[in-house]
Order: structure tokens, then sequence, then C-alpha cells
């Protein structure tokens, strides 16, 4: 049986290991070092062939993960392998299945097969509607729906799950008392919560980790530990509900490590742009640099239809300050499921606030990218922006769209300032700095 | 004759002075201080009746300001009068004409005539052209020709001037020996630059500083520093330039405070995610706290078609850290002029990161609209959620586009966060706290 972080512990570098590091520009040994200290998470499932591994976390490139699947209003398989293969071209590095209606075996099964990158899921939907399908409600879910939708989904080549261990009973009955603004807003976390409340019982997850951590390290995945009480709205940030998970959640990071299993922690949710620092700085070091897996952050409330771009806002800034993957937000977040293009401008938005990071992060491969755009720039070199630009057909079009009688684009046209200057400014080549 | 920073320093409050103060929700007192020391510009001309004026700077809502106009490549006068109403409605705090094709003074005056909003100019753009018309070049421009642009133009009523008084002789010859990868990028800085190496002479602006403020009090209005040679990529961002620049304006801005003229100072550019704190502080400190105008900043070169999103991620942070002017940047930069819906994406995305900083900054009506929105999303209460968000047709659009069984959206469908929770979690409400 591989284990990933018990090998790299003992300085044995696996071939998934060898790759990742030439991939990212990083040294070997020091990646060992990042993932058997927990670092960094090397995501996949040991029982998947199709799998490219990724890594996530300290002194790698900044991921970007997009969701897709059906839902109990719009089934639609082959959509759904469409928003998965459309995340996969325009630069996710991972893929969720989220599905909630139809087969959800069926579309799991067949978006695994249909994309390279590691899929991850949240096992606890599936658990949820076979209960309600089964004994007609999620609260009369037994224990065992849980444990065996896991299994079966592992089996099935899934690399990474989404698991609310942190949706304690004492953080659901202190809800009671000090409501929020807007309670709970994590789907899985509710169905944790509601079964809770309902037969008076502690999470199974959190009650058995032991063995969830077991089931983990026999196909060697990665658990992202959910954040249930991720706030819903700006005014709900930073608050009680959503520090006792974290607590909660960083001393089964510790456990998980202890065990030889790999894991992220999950975290908020909408958040103000002045909160984002402090967010991240405590969840790094309560999780002891476990890489951090954000949702969002959203820093405003008002902008539904737009919210890829409230969170691309949140999500650079949560980079900035340390975050390691970024979960994609789309135009119809808070309204619909996404429609394909929505997919796209997701995934878009998500990638220029990871770009941006890197940037800021001084990753040499993310700047060599930005250098030669400024190159193309400066020659009006139209053939080259479009070529190193993130959506090149988009690029294109909009430049297209009116013919310009020369070199430059319709915004300056003759007084273009890239034209203008090479004329009149004669850089003394000689004495062009080395650097 | 009326002048507001003198009047605020004799502690007199203007009718105009006074109204900003009700809509800011911030103490006359305290607005005339900062209005007499020059953290706050009321940007207007004296000449003009038709315009609305507002405030700008420390302690104020942060505003967005969405450029319009011709360009020699596309000259539609209707077009962009209509693009400046759609700026408007869509939330643009100020309009700037920078059109550069066709009959520019007539657009001018239209764009005028059609807003409210302050309009902003940048007249060394017509006095080029006028300069290639009548002359054969813009390098043989005679001085007179910009101050007689400047004076009609603020006769017409423009409101702000860009004037890139900082574009030096001494700036522009450095840069011969120590080129930028992306020179200058400004179109108006290249102006002055060509100007100044052809005529072997200091720019006008500078030179005649003191003339230019003289005319500036006459009408009251603000003088925007230009940014001339504001890094255009990534690699060029705070670098000797951009900070010579920085250095000569904030001189300029206390000669302008001792005239008693209001001025704001324009920023970066393109400029990573990690030194945009760093160039807020900069700008802050030098300038004694005048307002700060940015453009963009752009935090990567990679995503032409998306710079909305770019500069939405780099003002939102810009603005945390102390800016408090965000021009907008639309999906066209870097490729064309931008077309109606692009006008509106863009300024939608400046109001996104303006909001998202009012937020952070504590700003009573800001939280009050996000936390109306977290109500209406706790009640399911979709026409409320229209109401309140930024582009209300767009979220209704998404949100209708299927039929749902219930009142929740087709993300979730039947099982709804929300909806699940309320049932389930019975708050007791007599223990609710009451902030």
């Amino acid at each position: 049986m591989s284990n990933l972080m018990l090998e790299a512990r003992s300085g044995v570098c696996d071939e998934v290991v060898c790759k990742i590091a030439a991939d990212e520009g990083i040294n070997t040994d020091k990646l060992l070092r990042l993932i058997g200290s927990g670092r960094v998470v090397i995501v996949r499932n040991i029982r998947r062939s199709n799998v490219q591994p990724i890594g996530i976390g300290e002194g790698l490139r900044t991921k970007v993960n997009a969701n897709v699947g059906t839902s109990s209003e719009v089934v639609d398989y082959n959509l759904e392998i469409e928003k998965a293969l459309i995340a996969q071209k325009y630069g996710a590095d991972t893929i969720m299945d989220l599905s909630t209606g139809g087969d959800i075996d069926y579309i799991r099964r067949e978006i695994i097969k249909a994309v390279n990158t590691p899929v991850g899921t949240v096992p606890i939907y599936e658990a949820a509607i076979e209960a309600v399908n089964k004994k007609g409600a999620i609260v009369s879910m037994d224990e065992d729906i849980i444990f065996n939708t896991i299994i079966k989904q592992l089996k099935d080549g899934v690399d990474f799950l989404t698991v609310h261990v942190g949706v304690t009973k004492d953080i659901v009955e202190h809800l009671k008392t000090h409501p929020r603004k807007l309670g709970m807003v994590s789907r899985g976390g509710v169905f944790h919560a509601s079964w809770i409340l309902h037969n008076n019982k502690e999470n199974p997850l959190y009650a058995n980790f032991d063995y969830l951590l077991e089931i983990a390290k026999e196909f060697d995945i990665t658990l992202s530990l959910g954040d249930g009480l991720r706030p819903g709205c700006i005014e709900d940030a930073t608050d009680w509900a959503q520090l006792r998970e974290l607590l909660t959640i960083s001393d089964l990071v510790q456990k998980a490590w202890i065990a030889g299993v790999q894991v992220m922690v999950e975290g908020p949710g909408h958040i103000p742009l002045n909160q984002i620092q402090v967010n991240i700085i405590l969840q790094k070091t309560l999780c002891k640099e476990a890489p951090f897996y954000v949702l969002g952050p959203l820093v405003t409330d008002i902008a539904p239809g737009y919210d890829h771009i409230v969170s691309a806002i949140g999500g650079a800034l949560a980079g900035l300050h340390g975050a390691d993957f970024l979960c994609y937000v789309t135009p119809s977040e808070h309204l619909a499921i996404p429609s394909k293009e929505e997919v796209k401008e997701g995934v878009i938005a998500s990638k220029i606030a990871a770009h941006a990071v890197d940037i800021a992060r001084g990753n040499l491969n993310a700047l060599k990218r930005d250098s030669e755009m400024a190159k193309a720039r400066k020659e009006l070199n139209w053939e080259s922006e479009f070529k190193l630009a993130l959506d090149p057909e988009k690029a294109r079009n909009i430049y297209s769209r009116v013919k310009v009688k020369n070199e430059t684009c319709t915004m300056c046209g003759e007084y273009c300032a890239v034209k203008l200057l090479s004329k009149y400014l004669k850089v003394d080549s000689d004495k062009t700095p080395i650097c």
C-alpha cells in the first residue's frame, strides 16, 4: 500500500512527487518535507488510472477548483460532463462533482472518465439523498449509509472528499440561542445539522473520524475538512460559529497527520475585505500551515450575477495572504445552476486571481508569461498577445470586431502611446541595464 | 468668486458641501476640515449648472469613474452619449470624456449636457490633435494651444482635468538610458514626452504650473495630477520613473494647496498584488493624504478580455489601503474601444470593488444594503434580492431561466440549505442577542 505522506517522511520520492516537483519548479527534497509535514497535499486516488495528480500548498502554484453537477431541478448528464470539460480546458486544476439529482453514481463515474484533473465530491450529498429515497428523510439517514457511500465513491476513483467533520453537536446547539443573520448556507453542513438536531446525536463523521481516516488512507486520498459553518453573509463573518468550527478542525488536522492522511482545510465564505488577512492567519496558525482551500471569499453580498468577480477579489486577497486553493464561483451563484458559459467565466475569474497571487509570490513560470505579454504589447504583436491571453478567442474577437487602419487598436488608433513613443524615444541600447 | 477650499478653511459651509455631508453621513465640520486640508476634493465646475457635485477622499464613499469618448478609428457621437448614460445608470460617480476623434468640442458638450455627474477630460488630447490638424504633428504644438484648450473646456463646464504635470524633461531623458519594458503607456504622457524630446524643452504644464493653478481657481475645478509614467506592465511596476514622477507630483500638490486649488493624484497602472499597499502608502505619505485616483491597478498582464476583473481585484485592494477613487477598466481594455455592454460590465466591476471597500471601512450605508440582502436571502425573498442587487435585471434573468418547483433556486432545489435549516433549527428568539 502506497502512502505519499508516510513515504515523504521517509524521504522516498514517488514518481508522482518527482513529476510535480519538476512541473512546479520546486526542489524535490523541499517538496518531500512539505508533503511529510502536511503543508502540501498531493491529490490523487491510488485506484484511479486516468488522474493527473496535483500538489496543493506552500511553495506551489495557486490552484483552482470548479464545481459541476446535477441538481434536483436540472438533470442533464451530458451538460454536466461538458461543463467539466470546459472547466478543464480553461485551466481548472480540479473538478468537484456536487451532483444531487438523477443517477448520482452514473454522473460521477462519467465525470471521472471524462477529465484528467483530480475529482472531488461531497459524499454526504449522495448519502442524504439515498436516505430520502429509502427512508423518506435526510434525518432518517443511518450512519452506515454515510461510510458506505464514501467507500463506494472512493472505489470509483474520487481523489478528494469534502467532509463536514467540524459541524458538531455543540456548535449546532449554540446556534439555537445565538442565531446568525443567515444561519448555515453549506448544504452538507445543514444535512449534518438537521440530522444532529433531529436525532440528538453527534455528527457521525466527527464521532468516527478515526474510521474515516482508515478509509482515506486505504485509497491515499486527501480529505478536505469542510466548513459547514462558513458565514453566508458579510454580517456573519468571522463569528463564534465559524471560529469554533475552525478550532475543531484544527484538532482533526493533527489527528489526520498522525495517521498519515493528507488533509486540506476549507474556509469562508462571505468575508469583508478587511477580515480576509486575519482569517488566513488564523487558519494557517491554528492548522499548522495545512493547505487552505477558500470558497470565495465573497467580499460583498449585493452582486448576484457577478459573484465570480466578487469572489475573484476575495480569492486574490486570500491567496496573497497564504490561501493555496481557490474554489471558483460563477456568475449564477445564489441564483441558479450555472450554464456552460458561466462555468467558463467562473474558471477564468478564479484563474486571474490565482495567477495574480502567483505573480505576487514571485513564481517564475507566472512572471515569464506576463513578461512575454508585455513584450508582445511593446511590439504590437497581436497574434502573440492572443496566444498568451487566458482566453485567446475572446481577446481576438474583441480586437477584431472593427477593422483598424494600422497595427494599433480602435481604442487609441493613430494616437497609440506605444507607437508614438517608439518614434520619438530612441533608447541608447548600449546603456540598457543587464537585468 | 467662490472657492470651496478657501471657504472651507474659513469654516464657511457652502450649500454644496452641506448637501454632500448629509448624503455621505459625515459631520459638516469634519468635512470642511478635510476639504480645507486637501484630503477631500469637491468636484464641480462653478460654471456648470447641471452638475451634481461629489466629494472624493478620506471618510467618504469610494467613487468610480467611467471613461467614454470617440477615437480616431470609431466616431459615433450618439454611441458615446449612450455609453455615458449607461455608466451613470449603473452608478459611475464621474464620467471622463477621452474623445480623440471627430468633433471633440461637440461630443464633449453633448456629454456634459447628457449627464449630471461631474465630467472630466484630458485636455492635452484635444490640444495635440489640433496641433496635428493645424501644424501636421503633435510635436509642433505650441504652448498656447494647450492653455487655450484648457480654458475652452472649462468654459464648457468640465469639472475636473487630468494634467500630466509630472512628465518632466529629466524623467523622459532618463528613459533613454534606463528603458522600461513597456516604456510609457499613457497617451497624454506620451504626447508630452514626444513634444519634450522633439523640442528639447520642459513640459509646458510643469513649467507654467502657476498659470494652470490660476485657471483652475477661476472655475473652482479640481486638477487630477496624471501619471504619465504609470507602469504599463507588471515588470515596470514601482520603478524609478514611476516614483520620480510621484515625487514631482507631491511637490505640485503642496503648491496647489497653497494657491487654494483642489487636486487629486493619479496612480498606477500595472502593479502586482504584493506592491499595491506600498504604492498607496507612498502616495498618501508623499502627497500628504491628497485623494488618490487609481487606474486599475491591474494585477496581471495576461487577461485581455477580462481586464475589468483584473482591475476590480487591484482596485479593491488599493481601496482597502486608502485609494479613494477607482477608474473603471472595461473587458476591451488593451484590445478595442468598448461597446455599450462592456461599459456596463466595467462600471459594475468597479462598483463591486468600491462597495467592498466601503464595507471594509464600516460605511453604514454600504453595510445596510448587504444586511438587507442577507435578510432577503434568509427569507428566500427573490424580489427583494433582485431589487437590492447591483444589476437587478441580470440577477432576475439568471434566476428565471429555468422554472423552479418551489421557492428555492435551481442550484440546490429541494436541498436548499436555507430552507432545510429553518425546518430543523428552532431559534430561541427570547435569547436572540440585541445587536
